[in-house]
């Protein structure tokens, strides 16, 4: 774990996102605000290596840019905080893999490497627990200290704050809330698989990827749909080209949505009979796209199903409210907090 | 919440465990001896009132024969935990209601009623959570701060303890393990129901009563298994009754508990997946009837469905050591440290 240094102001952090796709980073103050901001394509634009020492080189340069763009000089950060999809060892600062990135198999020792390049002390978490724990102190979870963040996209994620710090487990593997089991009778009966290969889990029934695979299903079988024109094939069936669907009124859209809503809400309910906090946050990629309308009946669900009725408004459920933003933020606080 | 008082012996406490059937207390030390210990029947030998006022009566006399086997007077204790089967508000010793208890639907103020009458601090909390806190610190937890303890009897109840200390949640509802979502395919196919009346929850499944329930209806459907000549009715079909078909090989009895040991490990995997803990406590009425036995399965199943399954092993899966003195061992811990 990297030592703080005292000679830099303390008022001024990185946040950086390091994704499959792209990298961001911020500079933030001590009140969570953009003072600068850069992004760059983690393939790069010309270079389309991948290793680890070439994409920690890209975010250098993404660093770089975003202090510029602040108007400051490296030496005027005191911290940077990051986050890389995988299991992350907080306290090393190695990244186990990364997501359909190859050179990061055997894993990297990224907050090190970062940390020798910067010159400054740099602390590395999972994506999902920084955005939950961005959300928690800047976004939607404000003023909670325990609260479940939920993120539906390809996959689904999870973070756990509890007393207001993130949970991170032995292994560093707490929040996998997409490899839950919800439908055991799927493994018997062959039901669709989770990004980890095992039918029963959440992401395997609810994910936008699980939509995406229904969808496409349903149109190679003729079944009607407004889709049929205008997507090609899966992988066209993005977020946004489900959610012109869904605004469009197109039925099975509509109805596939509505079955993921209620096995979210009751995901949910499991959790909250679990844990009991005082706050779930609904966020990634689909929840974005469909907004509000998405989030109102999961809640209807979640609520139906919980332990002591009565009393379920006290939980509550909440859309994430930061967007893209939630990480850098997330990795912002982890910047000051360190651990 | 209770102040400690200063004047008695911090050495002596004493641990409760009220239940819808019996009262446990017992003179606990500073290392978790028993020095003393009573039974009294909940509903009285002569007396069946269940009124509040009439069992916390009934506790009293309990804690004063607990005392005096101790070769103690009250005056020698320093402070008093009790658990009760249901919600519990640790801050104002208030129990939402007892399982099966008439009388006690309104909910009762357990706590501050019985430190009137004994003139000492009592705190009170949920069995479950406090015989997952008594296998922490004096049973097979020992030594682990992240435990999350699954008691198998009529129901499936959970206790959480995380960096040392018990999850309560923001309701006092944490821990309902039983009633979290493992097949929400039987919710469509009206499958069998939980205490709780709801299909699809774990309970509803694989606990005590869940077996008890699917090996009568086998029974009355005229299957062939050596329960048939042993037991009349389903109530007859108790944690020892299993027991015995299950070590003299009956078929039946053998392939559901195998299925049911198969959702408890599937339910581990997910609250492992979830919250990374360094262990599993599995303790409650069937898990001592049938022993190591029924552990190893679970262990099997579970470890196969791990997130990170390299590392599966780093979170041990343990058979609850302390049986019946889980609880009151664990409100003697509750006695000491409040809060």
């Amino acid at each position: 774990m990297p030592k703080k240094t005292k000679k830099n102001n303390p008022r001024y952090v990185v946040g950086i996102d390091l994704g499959g796709t792209k990298i961001l980073a911020a500079v933030v103050d001590d009140k969570g605000q953009v003072l600068g901001r850069s992004k760059r394509k983690t393939r790069g634009k010309t270079d389309n290596a991948t290793d680890p020492e070439t994409v920690t080189d890209r975010v250098v340069t993404c660093v770089q840019d975003a202090v510029a763009a602040a108007g400051l000089k490296l030496g005027d950060i005191a911290a940077v905080g990051a986050s890389a999809p995988g299991p992350v060892n907080v306290e090393t600062g190695f990244v186990a893999r990364m997501a359909n990135l190859p050179g990061w198999e055997e894993g990297f020792a990224f907050g090190p490497e970062l940390s020798k390049r910067l010159k400054l002390p740099v602390w590395v978490d999972n994506d999902v627990n920084l955005g939950t724990l961005g959300e928690v102190v800047y976004g939607a979870g404000r003023g909670m200290k325990d609260v479940i963040g939920i993120f539906v996209g390809t996959g689904i994620g999870g973070g756990i704050v509890l007393g207001g710090k993130l949970r991170r487990g032995v292994r560093w593997a707490a929040g996998e809330i997409g490899h839950m089991f919800v439908d055991i009778s799927a493994i018997q009966r062959g039901g669709p698989v989770c990004g980890c290969g095992e039918p029963g889990h959440v992401e395997a029934i609810a994910s936008r990827g699980a939509i995406s695979r229904r969808l496409a299903a349903a149109i190679a079988a003729g079944e009607p749909t407004l889709l049929a024109a205008e997507v090609k094939d899966e992988s066209e069936l993005t977020s946004g080209a489900i959610r012109r669907a869904w605004e469009a009124g197109d039925e099975l859209t509509r109805r596939v949505i509505a079955e993921t809503q209620e096995v979210m809400g009751l995901l949910i309910a499991s959790v909250v009979n679990l844990l009991d906090p005082e706050g779930i946050i609904l966020g990634g990629g689909l929840v974005e796209s469909l907004g509000d309308a998405y989030v109102e009946p999961v809640r209807r669900h979640a609520y139906a199903h919980f332990f002591l009725p009565d009393r379920a408004g006290e939980v509550k459920i909440m859309r994430a409210a930061l967007g893209d933003d939630a990480t850098i933020l997330g990795a912002s606080v982890l910047a000051r907090s360190g651990l």
